[in-house]
C-alpha cells in the first residue's frame, strides 16, 4: 500500500475505536461537540503510534487504544486553541469550529472531556508508565508549554529568534510526535532512541512545512485560516530562513528521520514513506 | 487529633507533593497560574484518599501521588468553571480567580495543564487502572456531564427537579468524591464498596450543604460569591425542599455515610469525623 492508503486505514481503524469510546458516554450536547472536534483528522499521529506499534509486534486492541489516545489528545487542544481568547479561529478541518457549531462553555467542556478521554483510553493499555508519558508530552513541559511560548510571542517586543522558535515547536508539535512514534517501543519495553530521534526530526519538518503551508498553501484545501503568522508578525521559519531556504531544512531534516530508522532496516520503509509526505504540498 | 488537624496536615503533606511536582516544569507564566489555581484549597478530596489508603495500608509515597493527583483535578476544574463563558467568576478561595489574576488564555492553559498533571500524578502509583477510574471520574460521563447538565439548567426553560439535580451532582461532586473514597482499596485491589457507599452519601450531602451556605453563608467567609444560583433562578436542594428539610437530609445522608464505614469499625472514626464535618457550617 502507498502512505495516503495506509493512513486512511489507519484513520479508518482509529475513528472507530472513538466511535466506540464516544458511544459509551451518556447521551449530551458536549458527548456531540466532541464528535464533532474528532471528525475529519488525518489522523497522522495515530497512524505514527499504529507503525511504531506494528514494528514492535504490539497487541493490536493496544495499540489501536493508544493511537485513539493521541488523537483525542490532539483533538482536544485543536478545540481549546481555537477559542476565542487563544487563536479565535472560525475553521478547522474545513468546518465551523466547536464554539461555534456549538457554544464557547460546551467548546472549554468538549475539549476538557476529550483531553480526559485521551487518558481513559491511554489507561486501557495497562500501562501506567505509557500513560506517565503521555501527560509529561502533552502538559506545562510540553504541549501547553510551547502552546503558552506561543501566546507570550504574540505579544513579544521582538519576534523570536530561530532556537526560541524551534523550542516552542518542540513542545507545540514535537512532543506529541515523539509520543505518537515512541509508544511501540514503550509498550514493548524496548529502546525507544530510534523512534525518538525520526520524531525529532519528522516534527520539526512538520512544522516547517506548516510555516510553508501558511505561506503558499489556500485556505480551502488546507480547511482552516491561513497566513493569520504574517498577519501578525510572527516569525516562523520561513520568515526567518526564507522560503528556499526553510524548504531545503526541511527536506535535510527528513532525510535524518529516515536515517534515524536504520535499525529497523526495511520493516521502517512506511514510516519512510510517511515522512516525506510529511513536506509534500499536499499533505 | 481532631478532623481539622487531620485536614489541615492532609492538606500540608499534599502542597507539599504538588510543590515537587510543579518545581519540576520549566518556569513559565502558565506554572505560576497552576501555582495561583492550587493555593488555599481546603484538600477535602486529597484528605479522602489520604485516609482511604490509610484504612488500606497502601505505601504512602503512592498515596501522596493519589492526593495530589485528585486536587489538581479539582483545582483545574475550578479554573475552567470561573471563566467568562462559564461562571463567570472573579473570586474563589479568597482571591482573584485565574483568568482575573492572569488572563483568559492563561487560564484555559493552565486548567488544561492542570488536568494534565493530575494524571501524570495518578500514573506514578503505577496502578493503570486507578487512572482509568480517575477519567472515568472527570470526563463527560462523570465531572463533566454535571457542570455540562449544569450549564443547560440555566436556560432549560422548567427548573430542574429534584432527581435530575440528583444527577447533575453526582458527576459534578460525587464522581470525585468516589474515587477519592475508593482510592484506597483500589490500590490495594480490595472491595471499594463500603467507601463507594459513604462516598456516595458524603458526596450529595456535601452538595446540599453547599446549598445551605449559599443562602446562609457570607462570601468573606466562603472566599467566593454566594446566592449565585438564586440570582440565577436556578433550582438547588434548598429552593426545593426548604431550608429545613435540606438540612434534615443533610444529616440522613451523614448518618447514612458513617454507617457504610460499618466493616472498618473504629479504623474509619476519622472518616466519620470528616463526615460530621462536611455538613457544619464552619467548613
Amino acid at each position: 500500500m502507498s502512505f495516503p492508503d495506509d493512513l486512511s486505514a489507519a484513520a479508518i481503524a482509529v475513528a472507530g475505536r472513538l466511535a466506540t469510546a464516544l458511544d459509551a458516554l451518556p447521551p449530551s450536547r458536549v458527548r456531540d461537540a466532541m464528535g464533532h472536534a474528532l471528525h475529519g483528522g488525518k489522523c497522522l499521529r495515530g497512524y505514527l503510534v499504529l507503525e511504531s506499534c506494528a514494528l514492535h509486534d504490539v497487541d493490536r486492541a493496544r495499540a489501536l487504544s493508544a493511537a485513539a489516545a493521541i488523537e483525542a489528545m490532539h483533538a482536544y487542544s485543536l478545540v481549546h486553541d481555537d477559542l476565542p481568547a487563544m487563536d479565535d479561529d472560525a475553521m478547522r478541518r474545513g468546518r465551523p469550529t466547536v464554539h461555534i457549531a456549538y457554544d464557547e462553555a460546551t467548546a472549554i467542556l468538549a475539549g476538557d472531556a476529550l483531553q480526559t478521554l485521551a487518558f481513559e483510553l491511554c489507561a486501557q493499555t495497562g500501562d501506567a508508565a505509557l500513560t506517565g508519558a503521555l501527560a509529561r508530552a502533552a502538559g506545562a513541559q510540553g504541549m501547553v508549554l510551547g502552546q503558552a511560548l506561543d501566546i507570550e510571542a504574540e505579544t513579544a517586543p521582538e519576534p523570536l529568534t530561530l532556537d526560541q522558535i524551534v523550542h516552542l515547536q518542540q513542545g507545540k508539535t514535537g512532543a506529541l510526535f515523539g509520543w505518537s512514534c515512541t509508544a511501540g517501543p514503550m509498550l514493548a519495553g524496548a529502546d525507544t532512541a530510534p523512534l525518538s530521534a525520526y520524531a525529532e526530526a519528522l516534527g520539526l519538518a512538520f512544522q516547517i512545512a506548516d510555516d510553508i503551508l501558511d505561506t503558499e498553501g489556500d485556505a480551502a484545501t488546507a480547511g482552516k485560516r491561513l497566513q493569520k503568522d504574517a498577519e501578525a508578525g510572527k516569525a516562523t521559519f520561513v520568515s526567518l530562513l526564507g522560503l528556499q531556504a526553510a524548504k531545503h531544512r526541511a527536506a535535510g531534516l527528513i532525510s535524518q528521520a529516515c536515517d534515524a530508522l536504520s535499525p529497523y532496516g526495511a520493516r521502517a520503509d512506511s514510516l519512510r514513506q510517511a515522512a516525506r509526505f510529511v513536506i509534500s504540498r499536499d499533505r
